[in-house]
């Protein structure tokens, strides 16, 4: 049976997995590491704009791009203890959604 | 009652609230405010590093700044194709665990 992912249960599966050895780097390194996802992802949009025609290959990497960028900025909230359900208050609660995401 | 937000929930809302415009304007500007986002965030972790005396005012930024990037992160997702929650298969796959996030 299929369970929903929740942001929270990733956090936590994210915590469970790297926060030791993420907390022992410390932010700047996790930081850079994000960075390089963020820069792998470039490469995939690139590989999959509009008129280019990706092999299944490439279309597969450009998932795994943007799930790989999200461990990463997961793993930064984790060692800077904040909490991403949270935090997306800004963008859930109807009452806070005027002008964000600017 | 609290409902715990899940990813493709969020991904949902930011669809909702955003895809239009955002798709409109395309990837190559839709990243360019991703990186804009991915910069403030640097800021806000440089604000609350080891060390410095942050105002609640600084560590209420930082949550907003990793929302924020999780936002742009998401749109641009929803106007490349790119469902979260089955991308996030590769970490919450028990069996293909190994290896991921590096």
């Amino acid at each position: 049976m299929h369970t929903p992912l929740t942001i929270a249960g990733f956090q936590e599966l994210i915590r469970r997995r790297y926060y030791a050895t993420d907390s022992a780097r410390g932010t700047p390194g996790t930081f850079m590491w994000l960075i390089e996802e963020v820069g792998e992802l470039a490469t995939a949009l690139q590989d999959n704009a509009p008129g280019k025609s990706p092999t299944h290959e490439q279309r597969a990497n450009l998932s795994e791009e943007f799930a790989d960028v999200l461990a990463w900025l997961m793993t930064l909230a984790n060692i800077n203890g904040v909490d991403m359900e949270k935090a997306l208050a800004k963008y859930t609660d109807e009452e806070r959604v005027k002008g964000v995401k600017s």
